[in-house]
């Protein structure tokens, strides 16, 4: 079992219990998604944005326009801090002050490297593409020259991570289980609907299988 | 209508098409969830929590205990940036290039005030949990004095702010949409389950109204 090592900067201050710093559970939570938040710095004003990943070993690849504010600024090489948080269901306590959420999170932290070559790019699309949707690359037209030129990728390796674990039902003040409150927890769920057919689809062309294998079936 | 003002800030460099400053549809956008991901930066360092927040005009409330990184960082008035992102779904194009994602997603700076008044924090904790489940507020054993003094409580005055939408199929360039590969889009929904009793609920004790007028529902 390979962990992350806990420092100052991974370290879980608050809820230590539900913190893990295992390798293996932190990628299976980074697998089950596909959208991060990524966050940097620009003259002590942070930045975010929501944007796709796909994950290969303990390497992250974003990508984005070469002219994004992101991809031009991060590609410098500035420390970033990555999220992604999947979200379990609500938690109703008894107390309003122990209501709480059931999720599973990880925080990264890293630096970014630019990807130049062509060939670097097509590889790293292809990860962040199949962590989408599996088997959709195969499928679809591969980019060209062109395309790959004005598209930005950055490899992002995870030098320190930790993630945060809660589920099941609430934990209420001993004094409170009298209470004429009901309490329990909510799951929530976020899932795939049908596929809807482009308008401008040429007669005869079925749903793809990478659509059929998910449409209907839940996500994360 | 009134709209954020364009910053070098909070202005969308990539996709301004699908960009707006409107503050009414920004407002939607954070009505709509109860999560999001908070950035700030302590010595150049980005760190990044999802955390539940609620929303009382431009204000938005977020909190933790009193002893966690983000509220001792973040209280001393250091800038932030603030998410909030809904996926609707997978948007998938004859080329990999014009793959995309249908999403509305919202991007906010401002600076935090700490609360310390219990009445203003009971206020503000109020904004949160409501906005969590409406109606639950008034069902839970309300915040002792105890559990206030252990809240930190933050009020972001959203200064500045963008969000950006995409929904619908795909657009593909002119001559792909003679190629024989299926187009369209898969949408994706949150929704809550059914609502789980503790263990521990006295018996006799019905599932509470403000879980009852959601469970099974869509939730953003």
């Amino acid at each position: 079992m390979s962990q992350f090592e806990i420092t100052k900067k991974n370290k879980v201050v608050r809820g230590a219990k539900r913190a893990t710093y295992d390798e293996q559970e932190i990628f299976e939570i980074l697998d089950a998604g596909f959208l991060c938040h990524l966050a940097f710095n620009i003259n002590d004003q942070p930045f975010m944005i929501p944007t796709a990943y796909g994950r290969r070993g303990d390497i992250l690849y974003v990508h984005g326009s070469v002219k994004s504010r992101t991809i031009k600024n991060v590609a410098k090489g500035v420390p970033v801090c990555l999220s992604v948080t999947h979200l379990d269901g609500l938690v109703l306590a008894r107390s309003a002050f122990h209501h709480s959420v059931n999720y599973r999170s990880v925080v990264i932290y890293g630096t970014a490297v630019e990807i130049t070559e062509r060939s670097d790019k097509n590889e790293a699309l292809y990860c962040i593409t199949e962590n989408i949707l599996k088997g959709r690359w195969n499928e679809a037209r591969k980019p060209n020259e062109k395309e790959l030129d004005i598209t930005g990728v950055l490899a992002i390796k995870i030098e320190s991570a930790s993630a945060k674990i809660r589920a099941g039902g609430p934990v209420d003040e001993l004094e409170d289980y009298d209470l004429d409150i009901w309490a329990g927890h909510l799951p929530m769920q976020t899932s795939f609907g049908d596929s809807i057919s482009d308008e401008k689809l040429k007669e005869g062309i079925a749903v793809s299988s990478s659509v059929k294998e998910v449409e209907g079936n839940k996500f994360s």
